[in-house]
């Protein structure tokens, strides 16, 4: 089969590839319908994640047919529409049992990372009945192509974890495709104000559309949220970039009492004002996706409460993914949000 | 009256000082019976809280007879034996009515800070109804003592927010009065493992008759963790100290989807290792004590399942409380934890 | 001034009332200027609340504008605009400390039951600091009028309690003024399906108007929820209704793990089906409001998220309330919801 | 091999039954070493259970030996000592996922009920990564026998589900073996008074050495939670019967704003006085244990912080459980509390 292979920092390549099969009985092959690329991938090609290993194929997020099942797996059926998750959960780990995939001891996040990827016509995917979901027949593939992360992580690790509720005031750093996700699934919970921070002046505009109802660069944002919030601070803040600085900006913009949920993945440190949130009862939070909430996601998105197909920038056949990814790569002149290779 | 009267940075006095009154309707006059001298008094006297002025009784843990009611004042009556909580909360603010008394628009931390304290014959506590409880007759002073903080404090912000539970390894770094406090009340859930880390060898011993399953120094810290957990880290690690290195360390030796709990007062910042925590899925709090606990650890020292009575090493009278200031801030030759005076 | 005055059962009228006064430091002199007719005004005209003695002027819901306030009142000023809630609390016993004010040791729902209430042309309000909240500039008073008691009731003991959240199936037995105010609050939370059971069809399509996805009487109730939710029953059940065949169906449609909220007001027992119930898991609750939310909930008509105005069904003169019992105790005929009365 | 089989109401022999085997890739085969009688087998024995047809081996409580493993079972191996959960759980179905293995669509309790149980020489337990605990060397067999299912549930469906809390007052209705297992795990959160009603006087005496503080018949219950909380009822009240009369007793003794958790295994419908219950903001919970919260156990076990073996009245080689039945059967006289069987 084609696949797009790692071959070590900055190198990538769409090639034949030795064809994925059954490893385990938890396993079921996926033939690729739909996948994307995703800003961790930028960050794989820049050596970033050095878990990955040359000769990986990329991709962890996909929507796909069931071509073959192991023969323990039980949810799904060859022929069957399914989403296939960023993270591959065993199901009884200390932490698969309450519910903490992303901290699975036996899976976690591998596919494009550990093991091979679903940048390819086709994918293995192992712990396959806690990482798949049907999708049901009366939503297409793009509808819910981005529940196999982007929208999983947005919602779970920043709206959820940040316990965004009616009426709040939610500031979101960043207007990446994740804190994109973010904006779209905080509007669920109905807050009063949905903040965007954000440097670029067309990603900004962007958020707006998605339903953010301010959307600021860094200066502006400690008075737009003061004036907002009679000077208290907003309820929730979430970081949505994985930089030090931003980190900084989104602690401080927090209220007493207010959440703290951090999304992006970082490389270093960063700076912790305790000097001043000892005192301000602050609940910060990290994470990983279970994916565990995809059912939910799903419902929503069936009502139309949810939709995050306007963020599909660029749709591109699966051959054309090298271009793809100099199309997103270059976001800043392209517009990319995201790209969506079809198979 | 006499009370200990802070002059600036490095001077204090027990002296005459005008007697306290009532100032408005839902203040009570306290006879101090007892009152204690707390790190952060000698955080004050170095001149590291800046919000106290020169002039300032000092002092925010007390028990004692209520003298006088204002006229607003329903929960007390002159004669009752009250504890005053070192948290003063006007009951009807964002933040007193969702139970964050310590974030009080109109109180909060005010005794012996910006306002008169209680190591005085007598003092002035304001908001007086969602302030100060009764003391039922068959419980002494001593045994209710540090409710008035500590005790509040280490069972608030460090068990409650750190959410211990039956069975976990909780990790608390600091063997001072408030982390002893947080040992003390991180039994009541049941703990598997209490590990104290702790520099001074004679606190290691004393957390150990506290109740710590362990107690070593900070070199030692991460190996015992990891055999006591299997190297997944602890489930809830507090950090009862308020320096950035020992906020690093309580923030290394939690596992995977633990609770690192900060009740340290801090100067400065700390460094946030986001490069691992970031996927590690914590939830990292800080907080100040509502003392709205303090009924239910009330029935706790009733039952017996509490005692800090032994916390106190040293009982005096108040008119040698500038001696038991000396003592109490050469705790490392003294042995002193609680030093209780006595009017 | 004038008020309508409760005589007994059966009998109320319109008239001269003594003016109320201050009697406490804690309460304010409301001048109303809107108030309503609610069902629980039915129930005590029939006799059916047995606390409300002869003599007692009826009424809960109001806003209007504060006359006079006591000496230790802070919250508000002469002149202001405000909504009183239902529930007088004193914010200090145990039950408001943990924002239970509907279970108020002191206060609770007092007024037009123990004390007199807000249909009339003054009123006392007490506990004025935890029991008034002020009208932001923006909203007129229509707007916000059923903050004081339905739409408090509806949010917070049928949609909070319930623990409604995003793509749920919700099921609201009863759509009168109390089940539409939980349609329209449980929207919030943007669930899939929000199925209300109402005998009367003129309701049904109400519902409709107001949110619901779905409108039945009895007897689909339970095809209809089995259809939606492939058998399993729904995720939230809320009985608004306060009969005992009204409770058995709500409980009866629940799933496994689900939730059933009671916001009914019941005059008899209600039969619990354990022999099922014993192991499907149900959380089973029931409350007061606290009116805790409002401030939240006014964030949400401020955004237009929530919009209860349509409820409105009858517009008159306080002058012209005999009129409205008439309209509002004929509701099957008048089709009246709610009957404001503005002074 | 030999078992216990059920052949209809109140036959049971024990007698040769087919060698069990594996038949699905997630089930092991256990060689029983422990197996106890438990109430619910009493309850089948009279034919109350309809689910269990004439042929089945019963049991649901067994520690043992892994014989052979299911080729995808990856937690266990042969030789390895474990504990059977009486829960069997898929961990994928929308029940699992969230922790509800009780609810479990694909398994839930199926041993000694729909399919063949562990009164047995060997048994085959499905679904084993999530339904078997390694047991720890230091631990024996009867140390941790009942974690099968009456700790679990005890522990679960009455002390976690009823939110037990330090300084709490507990009712617990009924001390047959599931109520004396919430006595005992109910300690591990440190209550204030734990006060168990109990008709026999034997077993009174029996809750009073389990840790009981108070333990009262029927009639006394009511005066003695009101002498205990000043009138104001327990802050949680917990039904081990599974009797209309005893479930009202339970709802009774709550205060406003309590928990109430039905553990009983009910027959038929009990009355809820929603006349008083409806504004008492009360919860009410049921439920099947996960057995989830082992693990948790297994550590208060090993500290010593929790022993249920005082409860084993009787111990017997399995080829004697004809007389073990008849022993459990007639408690009354022999003062059986759990009955446990060595092969």
């Amino acid at each position: 089969m084609k696949a797009l292979v790692y071959d070590g920092p900055g190198q990538i390549e769409y090639r034949d590839h030795p064809d994925p099969g059954l490893k385990d009985d938890g396993d079921i092959l996926l033939r690729v319908t739909h996948t994307t690329i995703c800003g961790t991938d930028s960050h794989i090609l820049k050596g970033g994640v050095p878990t990955v290993k040359p000769g990986t194929v990329l991709g962890h997020e996909a929507t796909g047919v069931v071509e073959e099942v192991g023969r323990s797996v039980r949810n799904v059926r060859p022929g069957d529409r399914v989403i296939a998750s960023c993270v591959s959960a065993c199901g009884y780990c200390r932490f698969c049992t309450v519910g903490m995939y992303g901290q699975c001891l036996n899976g976690g996040w591998a596919l494009g990372n550990t093991i091979d990827g679903v940048q390819a016509e086709y994918a293995r995917i192992p712990f396959a009945q806690n990482s798949v979901h049907r999708i049901p027949d009366d939503l297409t593939d793009e509808q819910v192509l981005f529940l196999s992360d982007i929208l999983a992580t947005g919602y779970e690790v920043g709206v959820l974890r940040g316990e965004v509720r009616p009426g709040d005031t939610v500031v979101i750093v960043g207007a990446g495709p994740v804190g994109l996700s973010t904006v779209v699934t905080a509007k669920l919970f109905s807050p009063r104000n949905i903040v965007v921070v954000e440097r670029s002046a067309s990603r900004r505009e962007t958020a707006l559309k998605f339903g953010a109802t301010h959307a600021v660069d860094e200066s502006q944002a400690a008075a737009t949220v003061a004036e907002l919030t009679d000077g208290l601070g907003a309820d929730v803040t979430i970081e949505a970039v994985g930089y030090p600085d931003a980190f900084e900006l989104t602690a401080s913009l927090v209220r007493s009492g207010g959440h703290i949920a951090n999304i992006g993945v970082h490389e270093g440190p960063a700076t912790l004002h305790l000097e001043t949130l000892w005192a301000k009862q602050i609940t910060l939070t990290t994470g990983i996706p279970s994916g565990l909430t995809i059912p939910q996601l799903l419902n929503s998105i069936a009502t139309g409460a949810l939709d995050a197909t306007p963020m599909i920038s660029h749709r591109l056949k699966l051959d054309e993914i090298m271009s793809g990814y100099d199309t997103f790569t270059r976001s800043a002149e392209t517009g990319a949000l995201k790209v969506v290779l079809t198979n």
